[in-house]
């Protein structure tokens, strides 16, 4: 048995129970293959995502889940404006330091078929998307340096840190319009420090209705992955399986001429290179 | 068997063990005894804390804890400037909506004789208190009315929200600067709203080193308490055991002048009315 790559959380086919699994083809993108009914298949993982060890067991997937199980999720944190272009097409000088908030764990929500849910408050044409990359711990960090950081990292997925833009406005503290059920779509795929060694050269996108309307690149962060697990550390206990939204690109909805927003029905896709995609349809409640 | 009104969470003489209680002097502030040396006892309750029952059997409190467990607490809100004296010391505008920040669980601490923790980070003059009400959530609230808030909410205890000042003014989203370990003192006592009947007709002061330094009622919050519970239930689940601290008065350390902070050795008590005293002194790590 070896450890993991490319890990999914998945209900099987073979049994209809929720298992861990390592990609059979890690080169596939597993994301897509999902939102196209191509058959997906992952070796078991017996153990944890900490500890898990991949079995010769094939199990087929019947639906992709969130790697990180909600109510197991100690914490969300995310990172605002941290992204250099993101900053200027807001209009907003580059913090100093990074600017955190935070979505309680019932924001977490699955890949497709499972549907990004708009509740009534954000059905006034400003809900919205953005691409973020995902740090994941994988061991109790506290005031650990940025060279200590990798080894503290279990891995990195994806997430579309969903925005109610009219709720955001009203404050500088942005906890409540991206806090809501299901602004959180996560994963699907959790792949580890092993094959992402570099998480600040990643391509990064959102695909609104099969048009590519974010189009970045994790190197124009304005803190980088080890600095941000570093900073977050300081005198705080970053417990594992907490996660960390790292922030979004440039080409968010509301700042786009003619402005664009998650309508009832709507495919929205986030594509981080060497994680994959994101696939959600959004569902007005 | 009866429900509780006035539940602590503590280790036992008898058996060193962690149990719920109900208080059997409700009258006496168990923080301040505790901080005293003065005994007290409580009927142990049997179940949880949200249907738990008080039996006959009595138990002497060798050491108070928060009454909610940090591994079990979903999420911890907290409103930034909810009183109108305090928004006028600090010079910002009242703000229109609640503004929303978070603290992660990791944050929790007891009551004396456990002490605030100050990281390295903030030992630098600027650590300081915030008296606060927290609102305790009893039962799955989503999409609420303020009328309806009473029914969801299990109770109130009191807490401090230990603020790192220097870092929090680096940044409009104060996450970080109020996250740290042992940044939130929770408790001694959870009153039930059985007996708080009037969550916005409360005294509410801090004692620093035998000194008012907040002398403030919560009848001055801009957004009271079944305001905020229907608010942040828009669109968004608050679980069972979050909490929700709502905002501190005038008087804190930073405004002072000359300015206070929270130095090595300090003594520090948050109290509220029916609900009592929060001690802790404070310790440089």
């Amino acid at each position: 048995m070896s450890a993991w790559t490319h890990l999914v959380r998945f209900v099987a086919f073979e049994d209809d129970q929720v298992h861990l699994g390592q990609l059979v083809d890690p080169t596939r993108d597993v994301g897509l293959d999902s939102a196209n009914g191509v058959p997906i298949y992952a070796f078991k993982i017996e153990g944890t995502m900490y500890n898990g060890k991949v079995t010769k067991t094939t199990l087929q997937v019947r639906k992709l889940l969130s790697p990180i199980v909600p109510a197991e999720c100690p914490y969300i944190r995310c990172i605002g404006l941290n992204y250099k272009l993101h900053a200027q097409e807001a209009n907003m000088t580059i913090p100093t330091v990074p600017a955190l908030f935070s979505k309680p764990r019932t924001a977490i929500t699955d890949p497709y078929p499972t549907p990004i849910n708009i509740p009534r408050i954000a059905q006034d044409g400003s809900s919205d998307y953005e691409a973020e990359l995902v740090i994941v711990i994988g061991k109790s960090a506290r005031d650990i340096t940025a060279e200590q950081a990798h080894s503290y990292i279990l891995g990195y997925t994806a997430a579309n840190d969903v925005s109610a833009r009219n709720e955001q406005i009203k404050t500088p503290m942005p906890c409540f319009s991206k806090g809501m059920d299901s602004s959180c779509p996560l994963g699907p795929v959790l792949v580890s420090t092993a094959v992402i060694t570099s998480p600040e050269d990643l391509k990064i996108n959102t695909i609104y209705n099969g048009k590519t309307v974010q189009d970045g690149h994790t190197s124009d962060m304005i803190f980088g992955v080890s600095e941000l697990v570093a900073y977050l550390s300081q005198g705080t206990t970053l417990e594992p399986g907490s996660i960390i939204l790292t922030g979004t690109p440039p080409g968010i909805g509301y700042f786009r001429s003619p402005r664009i927003f998650l309508g009832d029905g709507d495919d929205i896709r986030v594509y981080i290179e060497k994680i994959g995609t994101l696939v959600n349809k959004v569902h007005y409640e």
